[in-house]
């Protein structure tokens, strides 16, 4: 298993920590490229989804496990981060505790848990990290990419 | 060329229209998987994004026309719109014309085009639409499909 991970760029951790919506590419059989808004977490060196067994995405990643997540900041839609990686596990959840977290972080805790019995965790390892900030009256848009360090 | 488009699902097309933050996931030389924020426009029938002919993604897109853009609701991040698309075309955006459009749209004009010369259109024709609500206490989360019809 490849034993690096890549860092953030400094100054755009909070997109992922704070309760923003990730839009996840994967890529299903037969080269379809979807795009879906997603909820994750972040522990500072993986990405994690909470998914089901039973649906499409679920399968896409276990056919073509490389995906990406973009992040925009809600307060500067110049602004945003992109994390690409790759599906290292996914684990399942007993008693969907990990997707009572997820919802507790996106204060969505009202609505019943109708799946729990299939719920899993996709945990992902990133292998590039890019933080854009748009121009200013000075300068250009600015990309800047996250280092590669050891996991 | 295929003569066929679809529909937007009924009760979605505002997400279409209002000046949102779409992220397009592409895939690259190699099967990287992308994902980027876009502005877009769409007119009933096609979207629209403008690009430069220099960038990473240009070339993603002559080497995978497949593509999709998904979009959130901000005021209800449950419900959103995904668009699986085939690039139809790229045309050339003489004096950026396209692109000042856009930034009209998104309220972004004050700062300077530095890229005129190199800005380009990006035409998507639709494959599928998807338009996602979120569960309520009486029903669990809804995806309703476009219609297929001619172009």
């Amino acid at each position: 298993m490849d034993q690096t991970t890549v860092t953030v760029p400094e100054g755009f951790e909070d997109l992922l920590t704070r309760p923003l919506i990730g839009h996840l590419a994967t890529v299903g059989e037969g080269g379809t490229v979807m795009s879906n808004p997603m909820w994750f977490d972040w522990d500072g060196r993986r990405l994690r989804f909470t998914h089901t067994k039973v649906r499409q995405k679920f399968k896409n990643l276990h056919h073509e496990p490389r995906l990406a997540l973009s992040i925009v900041d809600p307060n500067d839609d110049q602004r945003y981060v992109e994390v690409r990686g790759v599906v290292e596990q996914i684990v399942d959840d007993p008693g969907a505790a990990f997707y009572q977290r997820l919802r507790e972080k996106y204060g969505r805790t009202s609505a019943p848990i109708r799946d729990a019995d299939v719920r899993v965790v996709v945990v992902v390892r990133p292998t590039a990290i890019f933080g854009r900030a748009g121009a200013t009256a000075e300068r250009p848009p600015t990309i800047v990419r996250g280092k590669r360090v050891p996991t």
